[in-house]
């Protein structure tokens, strides 16, 4: 059996990692990007075997992995899905998969290539293939949102790539378990700290900022492309999920409005109590 | 010109953290706690010269801190004024200031002793003597809160216990500069991270659990009691706090319902600038 030839199509900072990590395990990497700088930069730095910036290229592939912007990965996938090689595996990397992964899976029906989506929970504040990493992914979680559209041999590919990759934890989950908790985790968190950073022009208070504050407002530092897509794609659990936090503020501003001491002291103990089981583990990240 | 004594009031975290500190300068240190346990404590580790659980035992010092939650400080001048000794300084380390500093003078003003608030912008998440380290002041501002009350040497005074705990920065503001700050950066987001943990009940989302979630509420674990006492009595200004965070974050809301791209970009690239400017300066905490 011959090992898989891999294609990344975008060569950004995850592309990037992707790219490096597959090459550093011995794989025949083909990189795809619009920009010939871009192959250059990989080509000579060893992050894949070969580049181009025709997408055709995706011929050669066994498998695919599309580094791109939700949005862009949609039309990048009408424009070129013609190209896959027969029985080719297709996946990506996208932060939100309803309102994606199905329309994809559809769009290639008339295909002999299977998308499996994934969802590798990486990354820096910076971007760019120059920033490109694959430590990034070694205490990472690798989630596979597999549908029924998906083949067991799709999961496995998708499974032995993280297997190479190194993540640290590899889960299933279904589309909406996937949105539901990156809504959580993830997005509300980001809409958080940019309300929190743009609550006030406080560059005076820089002086007497200790952690707290930084804590919360390190990801108030944001890509607004990336994310604005993020967001609209993810819209009703977002909206969902910033009501049942506005809910929960609203809990603790009528307790203190009221000078209700033993409210205000009880969800104080709860969230105490919660917080405990999300230390982090020894050897966990 | 002797060397003064200090009294430390309260042999908590924080209140051994200072006898500690002053005791490895050289200085007297005079411990009073409730319990002769913590005397015994404070004197086995060297963090103390001489301990009392009579609180008359602080007519020794030259300067005394206050290491009590705010309303037992509150009580505890009420009941002990009179033992001050002539020309004494009295000092505190409260998180808030309005409601507290003004009472506390007017108290004194029958006594010879004269109070000047401070609050060392330092802590942990653990409490009681057994965890006290003078090192936790080695990075941390510390800000004295002076009123028309208070003389140019009991400022100076302050001053000297800042450098001889090795706090990195001194600075002066007056009590409603000082609660309007305290107000958003500490109290805000101790309501924010609380809020956040509260929001569900979500232990299975652990394993899916990165950096952000985290950071946002490491907070979340908070003392109940004291946390409850800072926030009732800064209590207008903690409510005007959380109604600006809850109106920006409003301003997200309805661009994310509105599918206003362009807005929420703005929002992004609006927080993405500020937060910048809170990135830690080299060499500061």
């Amino acid at each position: 059996m011959t090992r898989k030839t891999y294609a990344i199509v975008g060569l950004g900072l995850l592309g990037g990692s992707y790219a490096k990590g597959l090459y550093d395990a011995g794989y025949e990497v083909i990189g795809i990007a619009r920009r010939q700088e871009t192959i250059d930069y990989a080509l000579a730095h060893n992050y894949i075997t070969q580049g181009s910036t025709n997408a055709a290229d995706v011929a050669k592939a066994d498998l695919v992995i599309l580094c791109l912007y939700p949005k862009l990965m949609l039309s990048w996938i009408h424009e070129n899905k013609q190209y896959f090689k027969k029985g080719a595996i297709v996946s990506d990397i996208a932060g939100v998969k309803r309102n994606l992964v199905l329309p994809i899976q559809e769009a290639l029906e008339d295909t002999d290539a299977q998308f499996i989506s994934t969802h590798p929970m990486a990354g820096k504040e910076v971007s760019g293939i120059e920033h490109a990493d694959p430590a990034i992914f070694h205490k990472a979680n690798f989630i596979i949102v597999p549908t029924k559209q998906n083949s067991e041999s799709a999961i496995q590919a998708m499974m032995d790539v993280a297997d190479i990759l190194q993540f640290q934890h590899i889960s299933l989950l279904s589309i909406d378990e996937h949105d539901r908790m990156i809504g959580f985790l993830s997005q509300l968190t980001h809409v958080i700290a940019v309300s929190l950073m743009n609550t006030h022009d406080n560059d005076k208070l820089v002086d007497y900022t200790g952690d707290s504050f930084r804590d919360l407002t390190r990801i108030a530092k944001i890509n607004e492309d990336m994310w604005t897509e993020l967001f609209l794609f993810n819209k009703d659990i977002l909206l969902e999920e910033i009501e049942a936090f506005e809910a929960s503020l609203d809990a603790f501003k009528i307790a203190l409005q009221n000078d209700d001491e033993q409210a205000m002291k009880n969800l104080f103990i709860q969230s105490t109590n919660r917080r405990k089981k999300f230390d982090k583990k020894p050897g966990k990240s």
